[in-house]
């Protein structure tokens, strides 16, 4: 068992203490987890890149933690998805106390509930605008890819958006194309699926390691390989995270996208294979 | 007048709503101070270094908040310092709202503010123990030296220490000894006092910048250039913040270092410059 764990239910009125560890130093993890009436989408996947998160953190949660936390949501009707479906947040920080940036001796976990309606997806037809950004994804060593509560590259990087602009697009110091800001990107050329190394992604995306699973139904393999612009102006660009599956962007800085039979069939097959249709 | 500031007054029990945007995504700062008889320690250093933060991040938190909380703080006490003098933090984040990573369109600076105890400080004569770190300083373009809420690094820093070390030293990524977890680093040399470059640092320290003011009183001059292992352990290791003035190191990972007349001689008179005596 793990104990004393500190519970924050939103949707209760619950709030945070001002010491806590997330707040003061980042010292947390979050998902974002789309609620179908079958259950957490990908749900195997958010708890994994979680607890990772919180080993590599030094936070004391694990799997029995989160098991305690999803019978503590379900008793709560946190699970059920009425109607269109929702989403839900869950994050974890190092909870209250220590010395400073030192842990406390006895760290305790805390737990944040938080749910809200899934964003407005697009209209069929809407054009898809993706922004390319001068804020970079700047290298975490060690903790790369996890879903740190650090997410300020993304918080600058969305600053540079229009109200008109579905994601942004950012590189690495180098130039190269990484990801959106709350999207892994992938470019399809002929049977191959590509998509940046995750050693570098800010992100690892949990739609991005279920992708490989499926892909080979439709004759797909994905592999990992830098993209540039060119290559994605010539490709097209598709944008992917759990919440939303796989987009066809269709503008890239107001230069039209092209959209091939296959990346729109691809874009059908995520979306049915998820059951989001 | 900066409108609809919302506060929070953790003496109070005044809490955060979990859709806080600096425990969201690390979008806030922060400034610890020393609260001596006489005030806040180095106040317009910190309050310089606040406003600069919140600007860089899109907070909406100027000289006019500032000013508004400092008036707040003083009719609640909270200025003034029972007698072994306490300290004051001080954290801005960019509220709550927005669509994820996205700012709200009239975003409200939180405005989160704490005491506590000073720590304790070493006994005289007392060994102050540093310990090299594994955990690196990460570039952070543009936000470099800012006092963000992203700390991860000193974080897991801090967890390589054990409890009687003092401080932990780390390096940048190419091993130079940059920063201590919550102090800057500076080595005397001659009549000269060296402190790693201000664009490398994670944070720019208040004291690191007002440390050259009175520095030509005692015919010493503050000069930033690269440091070695070598370097500190032929000449010595000196720590310093607005908290705890300018420390001489006596032992880095188990090894004594040097300690100067001269150096012990500044050690002094920063305490008697600052009135921390």
């Amino acid at each position: 068992m793990t104990r004393g764990i500190e519970w924050v239910w939103a949707d209760n009125g619950d709030s945070v203490p001002p010491d806590d560890r997330g707040l003061a130093y980042g010292q947390g993890v979050f998902e974002t987890m789309r609620l179908e009436p079958e259950g957490l989408l990908l749900e195997q996947y958010h708890r994994e890149r979680l607890l990772h998160g919180c080993h590599a953190l030094g936070i004391p949660f694990h799997s029995d933690g989160f098991a305690q936390w999803r019978a503590a949501a379900s008793q709560r009707g946190l699970l059920d998805a009425p109607g269109a479906g929702r989403f839900l947040k869950l994050t974890v920080t190092a909870g209250s106390g220590g010395r400073g940036y030192r842990m406390p001796p006895a760290p305790r976990a805390r737990v944040i509930t938080a749910t809200a309606p899934l964003p407005q997806s697009p209209l069929p037809g809407e054009p898809i605008r993706v922004r390319g950004c001068r804020q970079c994804v700047q290298p975490r060593v060690e903790r790369q890819g996890l879903k740190t509560l650090d997410r300020l590259d993304q918080v600058l990087a969305s600053m540079e958006l229009a109200s008109d602009d579905f994601e942004g697009l950012m590189n690495d110091s180098n130039g190269y194309p990484l990801e959106g800001t709350r999207s892994n990107i992938f470019v399809l050329m002929g049977d191959t699926l590509v998509t940046p190394p995750a050693e570098r992604v800010a992100v690892h995306g949990t739609l991005r390691r279920w992708l490989g699973v499926p892909l080979p139904e439709l004759g797909l393999r994905l592999v990992e390989g830098d993209l540039t612009r060119a290559i994605i102006q010539k490709n097209g660009l598709m944008l992917g995270n759990s919440v939303m599956g796989l987009v066809n962007a269709t503008v890239l800085d107001d230069h039209p996208l092209p959209v091939t039979d296959d990346a729109a069939r691809l874009q059908e097959s995520v979306i049915n294979w998820l059951g989001l249709a």
